[in-house]
């Protein structure tokens, strides 16, 4: 299978994108959204844009790269903003945008 | 063109897409997120299901009509949600719902 | 975490939507795209409804449901389609349709 | 209204998803999507990070001009395909493809 080699990469994007779009409805749900905004926005785009990786990923694009560049960057914000708010899904977020901005940033370098 | 006769709904679809991302993206950021965030939950479902419906309509997918079926309940909800809120942005954004859950009832019922 | 009764289900959409991109990709590559042009608009389908079925249940939308029995159906119907056919990724990604589908069909009735 | 300054690029992000799934489908029913593999393959690819870039406008996302970028580069590479065949639909999708690849990179440098 050619693409097997994405299957890491493929498993980090899914992984941050599901944690990203649960803690975007956590934050929301949580009574203290404004001064969650920067962290559900970014939550709203890393999700998408990790998902959309895996999909480029999965059927080998020769665009996976370019996308996983800009997905490691929103990743690597989003854990940022995730990482300063002590809610267990926003830690969760926080540590699955890590491994993702690293699994894709090594796929835009391969 | 064999999918041209689902251009105005698929036209719906972008319309009421566009619209809800900035719906959600202006509730987030007006500093009043907490009381709209079942507005905002709502707009990233409704615009994410109608980006999607547009994509099935577009290739002629045999499943465009249930999608659709879905998104027209969904951009119901969202257009009575963003109905009460007075900003610029969820009336308009309440508009484009409730034309695109006519237009989606429409193809569901073709 | 309130949404991980759905962890199950999203986990079997992300592993169906990754067979799906897969299995398109690699029916394209291999030299006789017109016989296997059903198993691919399906493929095509199956991958988009499930990986935003994946987001819908992270967030714990009240809309998750209704995509995940359409995406139930998407599933079955892929299921059918690659079963036919002899091919590794063929058969990876039916056994991944049967399962989603199955998952699938438990949260709508849930 | 702040991201009406994006409407131009996001409609033609639209349009040219649009284009690129109905492409995508009919390449794929003619007969003859072996001989038009990598057009069916670029038309997949072009219509997701279209819609995507469409949503990261419309939302105001930071990520929106990094996003757009890889767009044009996809939108070049599916415009150049899809201008080599006669048919409609691949003429049509050319054009989209080039006015997109074209706003897109504007955005990207503004």
């Amino acid at each position: 299978m050619m693409h097997q080699q994405f299957q890491d990469c493929i498993d980090a994007c899914n992984a941050c994108a599901d944690a990203c779009d649960n803690c975007a409805a956590a934050c929301l749900q949580e009574g203290h959204a404004s001064e969650m905004a920067r962290c559900i926005a970014l939550n709203m785009d890393c999700a998408q844009v990790c998902r959309l990786s895996a999909a480029l990923m999965a059927r080998g694009s020769q665009f996976a790269a370019a996308l996983c560049r800009v997905c490691a960057d929103i990743c690597r914000a989003c854990a940022e903003e995730c990482g300063k708010h002590s809610m267990d899904h926003c830690q969760r977020c926080a540590e699955a945008c890590r491994r993702c901005a690293d699994a894709c940033a090594r796929m835009a370098a391969a």
